[in-house]
């Protein structure tokens, strides 16, 4: 049977309660696909931070070099919020992980399960029948890593600085995921940038608008951020595809994810080129509810399904996984966080949802 | 009786209609509080571009110069939309306004009237009673006005690149701002960075919490950006005074003004230091419905209140005004965005709504 590497890091929080539910799943997989799954665990975030002395530890590291692809929990904590911006779990695991893995193409879906429509903030009319939007968000350039940036001058003039900037290959290089995914969705393209302030946006206006002509059968349309972040909030069944840049994606897709009322359900894909990916849950590592055995695992085991779609290959299983969930969803299995007490829903913890999940596989 | 100058610049799209309403509303003011407005109108956006050649012209500059504050209604429209960014109407009139006239304090107002809560695209339970909070955004600073910012380079590496950057008295200036604004209101300031990633943010937090040391009675916290844009979609009433630079305050003003569901109704003020200031709707030119006289002068009107407020000095007269306001919504009158059909509503049109509040004054 195939045999593939992942590295898993359950990191922090509820990371390590959904991680094991994620596992089962893999190991169902395993036995319904003939294909092996071998697991390096390694520690990432602050109990890296606690174990090893930083986020990211370079024996981490190396494990994910060894590895087709990373299954990543979720990070951070109050223990560490104290520490230095640099040396918290979430920036310091997550940016180098980026760098060093380029990394540069983040998916972020928004999806509303039509069954948990009631979980939105939004009113019921907005989002009646659910949305489904994608988020692609650039993920190694823009104000997030390129240089110069830093702190200089003294007393009332010291000034911090970051430089924001697209080349016309990262622009097109992200650009083509974001038409290539909605050639397999809506056919929807809505480009996102503030090309009335920013020269970077110019840039990026351009280079979008030239790569969208090799996808005639792609709608290609242009907002500012501004705009985008009022009509997801007004209308959100609108969008199919966003595509954005590193900062602009930052704050649209935690908006859409939001929106959606189901942050527990969300999963994510950091692609680097070639096959190898990060997988992790849009969702944080929710130190409030962290031990308890309440947490939703779904977004944990839909990243997990992602990484056997996008980094190993597995479009059945990856779909398998996809249809277990919405049945056990369709099925009235609800974690705390999307129970709605209404009739034909059946409360569950994090380990009965797993394992209703496996049960479906 | 006293006397004020003011520059006009209705604009384009529905901006010389409702800056009619709010003409109606200062004669008003005059009669009932024996001052009086010298009023000089001046061409700016579109209407600039067809009739001087640019969007802001040097005569438009000149009154402003001349005035004690600028009435600005709202530029843009389809007609100038394939211009170069530059020369366009919003960006070629507002950017250069703010610089010249040092309008680094815009204060952007986002409240629900309890009686409008249906308008929102948020659920009732999730904006009760309604919400009101202010958004305080830096103006001449950030990412839009600093050095450099350009297009470098040919064929694939060519690069768009941007400055994001504050000093220490940038922030301090306007974290006073805001701080002195949470003092009248609730009593609380949310500083918004993303203090995780750039380092423009890590001095401004740290100059915004040495700041809020001045002000023991105002409780401060600090959020990401990419959360705040999570959190007022999940709970707007958790904020009072959101302080942001400008391209974060960009973003979340216009996110919190689309989330009242009554863009029609938010005024807002642009403030240099001094009193000199410029105040204009929130909302846009509004092309679609332009010259059918449905437009809702309000958000005119109350800008116009906030220009007695800020600049002028004439609190009572401003007072006078906001609760003309509410009165006339208490007594339901409605123009078409903000009309529900609702028993004890009469919709009305632009001058319909201007009347009835001159009425009330
Ligand atoms: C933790 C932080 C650096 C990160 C980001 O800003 O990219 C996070 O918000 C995310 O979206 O994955
Ligand atoms: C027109 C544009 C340059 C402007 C801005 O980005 O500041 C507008 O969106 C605003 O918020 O006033």
């Amino acid at each position: 049977s195939q045999q593939y590497k992942i590295a898993v890091l359950p990191g922090d929080g509820i990371g390590p309660e959904v991680m094991a539910e994620a596992m089962k799943v893999l190991d169902a997989v395993e036995s319904r696909f003939s294909v092996r799954f071998e697991r390096t665990f390694a520690n990432v975030g602050g109990i890296a931070i606690d174990r090893d002395g930083k986020a990211l530890p370079e024996k981490t590291i190396a494990v994910c070099r060894e590895s087709d692809a990373i299954l990543f929990g979720s990070v951070g904590g109050p223990k560490w919020e104290s520490l230095p911006p640099d040396e918290q779990p979430e920036r310091g695991a997550l940016l180098p992980l980026r760098k060093i893995f380029g990394l540069f193409c983040n998916l972020r879906p928004a999806i509303i399960f039509p069954a948990l429509t009631g979980n939105s903030s939004l009113k019921t009319e907005v989002i009646e029948g659910g949305f489904d939007l994608l988020v692609v968000r650039e993920l190694t350039g823009g104000i997030y890593f390129s240089q110069p940036k830093g702190i200089e001058g003294q007393g009332a003039e010291r000034t911090g600085f970051d430089t924001m900037r697209y080349s016309e290959v990262e622009v097109e290089r992200i650009a083509h995921v974001a038409f290539q995914a909605a050639r397999k969705r809506v056919g929807k393209v809505c480009s996102i940038d503030k090309a009335n302030v920013l020269s970077t946006s110019v840039v990026w206006r351009e280079v979008v608008e030239r790569v969208g002509k090799e996808y005639a059968d792609v709608e290609l349309t242009h907002m500012y951020v501004d705009n985008a972040a009022m009509q997801l909030c007004r209308w959100p069944k609108q969008f199919d595809v966003m595509l954005c840049g590193n900062l602009f994606g930052d704050i649209l897709s935690d908006e859409a994810a939001m929106l959606t009322g189901s942050l527990g359900m969300l999963p994510s894909a950091s692609l680097a080129e070639g096959s190898f990916g990060l997988f992790e849950p849009s969702g944080g590592s929710a130190p409030d509810i962290a031990g308890q055995g309440v947490a939703n695992p779904i977004a944990q085991i839909l990243s997990a399904g992602m990484m056997l779609r996008y980094s190993l290959g597995l479009t059945e299983a990856a779909d398998a996984i996809d249809r277990a969930v919405e049945a056990v969803l369709d099925a009235g299995f609800r974690t705390a966080d999307i129970y709605q007490g209404l009739e034909g829903e059946t409360k569950t913890d994090t380990s009965g949802m797993g394992d209703a999940i496996v049960a479906e596989l």
